[in-house]
């Protein structure tokens, strides 16, 4: 059994990837617990840093990622998850995926390029 | 101008994928002068944390990593930049991809998935 390799560093992080558009969703950290919960549920189970406990996306706003398929890298130090997006939005601020600014190499200024499929208001009670 | 968040942790994580059939490459990380860098040469620039230097990448094995676009997710603390790779191949491995291993969650066993465009002893120099 490989697995990601915890001994190196107690969080991982985990690329979610859309199964269907190939689109990048969002990045966030496993631990040990996430990544056997995550196998074992198949849903995916971050580990989040800010609050220090296991992050089960979807929880609160019900855009749950149903785990498609899991890659593992060459160093065993990166974990890439497949997955069907519950809710059709990733990222808290309401956007498809959490990565919807493109910058300008040349002036840095940013655009949002993303989608925005809700209003985090509606979804996330004070 | 907006750039990815330093303050926070001098290492930010950046994804490659590739820029025409959407695949994930490879994750490595950037320090505040290879995001520089990268802006200004059009290359992707990590810092190695092994060498604990920055990593042109594709230096020695010639598969650079042309810029295509970069975009910078909700809480600037992860980057994604899509780009041209230059022999076909991410991995030092000389798989197209970093992330070649699959992982069937039921049994834990891995499959190599990726595709060697190179094999290394051909690549790299001793």
């Amino acid at each position: 059994m490989e697995s990601p390799d915890f001994s190196k560093s107690e969080l991982i992080p985990a690329i979610a990837q859309d199964d269907e558009s190939g689109d990048l969703l969002m990045l966030a950290y496993m631990n040990e617990e996430a990544w056997r919960e995550t196998l074992s549920s198949g849903r995916v189970v971050y580990f989040s840093r800010s609050r220090q406990k296991l992050w089960r996306k979807g929880e609160e706003s019900g855009n749950v990622q149903e785990v498609r398929s899991i890659y593992l890298d060459c160093d065993a130090d990166t974990i890439l998850i497949r997955v069907n997006q519950i809710g059709g939005a990733a990222c808290h601020e309401g956007y498809r995926s959490c990565l919807f600014r493109r910058i300008n190499p040349a002036s840095g200024e940013t655009e949002v390029v993303g989608e925005r499929v809700f209003d985090p208001k509606d979804v996330y009670r004070k």
